[in-house]
């Protein structure tokens, strides 16, 4: 069996996110392995690196499946960027070890989310960030990234109630820029929880805006309740932006 | 009466251009008289500083209105911005004297177009770029751009058959730049012709890909006719950024 690599971009904005449903036309996942099925003859799965949120984008999530189809993979590369939807294309595109998955061969994750901060609405980056109209303070939202990175048990920071498996996670970087009213959140770790990087920054815009206090965080960590994080950030603002193997 | 200068920026994928037509949902002049009707009780015209084409955006469109209204230019601001949708945003408003024109007083206008320049398409920047396939050579462009600078008779690229008023118009200045794949080309002159950056950008593409010779420039300025230039761009990745007064 071959085993094929994608590298994938898409708008989540008409999607109910990565993971397949029912209606498969309403996720990424189910749209893409319509159209790889058809152009293989095959009845394909594909599996990717993580699930992304209803309304979530990526500039590079990564997903892998098994075929037997002779085609060369400029040929496949052609075709799927012909078929798939304009909000879906396949950026790049590798015959790997059949070994490979996408899932847990992953050792890093790239993140990105946009905050469009002013009290002007933004044409062109609205679609794509979160429009937050109170004034940010970047100091203060660098002094809390700060104390987010590195190894924390962040079960606060996720939309799990509980968890058998470890919440304990580690974030390797969270660097923030300012590009005129664009601000650019960029965090890099190992593995995430489900909703982590959204209420994570939450939590970064409620301390920007001074309605948390700094010490939250470590309150959080400590008493390990959602309740004493920020609310979770609003998934048009979200990429998974590269996935490291 | 107060004279009111708004400066506009918009997404005109969903409209059939600036100007008014019947249905005034259409287009972007008239669902914005629709709002600021509304909001002074008064029949309002705008008065753009030019049309737009079906389909083409701006950043920074100009457009001014008269009124008795006593709201402060700070709530209409707010105003505006609340009830026009998402794809329309007023970015600055400004009380003017009443003699105003955002035509007759414009002085300079700046167009961009974007071409997204690769054999793979692009999510985020198809919606607002022309996806051209085939490989463009920029020092062509650019020595081609080089025989547009100046005065010169633009009939030959514009979509009026004849003028009884003068086609004559003066180019400034036209730069190419490139950023990964995506190709910046931005025009600065007194006034364009009907269609004419999109006929200019369909000349350089052609030239930059080898389908059109260097001295079919010379030879529409001399013959004035529209089948010497290249095709039209399409609207999608013009966006007017400026009008100076």
């Amino acid at each position: 069996m071959r085993n094929i690599k994608l590298t994938i971009e898409y708008d989540g904005r008409r999607y109910q996110g990565w993971q397949r449903l029912k209606d498969s036309d309403k996720s990424i996942q189910g749209k893409i392995e319509k159209v790889i099925s058809i152009m293989t003859e095959e009845k394909i799965e594909i599996i990717g690196s993580g699930r992304t949120d209803a309304g979530a984008h990526a500039k590079g999530q990564v997903a892998n499946f098994k075929t037997e189809s002779t085609m060369t993979i400029d040929e496949m590369l052609e075709y799927l960027n012909r078929y798939l939807p304009n909000d879906i294309v396949v950026n790049d595109i590798e015959e790997v070890p059949e070994r490979f998955h996408s899932r847990y061969n992953a050792k890093e994750k790239t993140y990105s989310y946009y905050v469009w901060n002013s009290t002007i609405p933004s044409v062109f980056n609205g679609m794509h960030s979160f429009h937050y109209f109170d004034e940010l303070d970047m100091e203060l939202m660098e002094e809390a990234a700060e104390k987010m990175i590195g190894t924390h048990d962040f079960l606060a920071f996720s939309a799990l109630k509980k968890s058998k498996k470890s919440t304990e996670r580690t974030i390797k970087e969270i660097s923030i820029t300012k590009e005129g009213n664009l601000i650019h959140f960029k965090f890099v770790g190992e593995g995430f929880l489900y909703n982590m990087v959204r209420i994570l920054m939450g939590t970064l815009l409620q301390i920007g805006s001074g309605e948390l206090s700094m010490n939250s965080i470590e309150q959080a960590f400590t008493s390990k309740k959602r309740e004493d994080a920020g609310p979770t950030a609003p998934s048009h603002g979200l990429f998974l932006d590269e996935v490291v193997y």
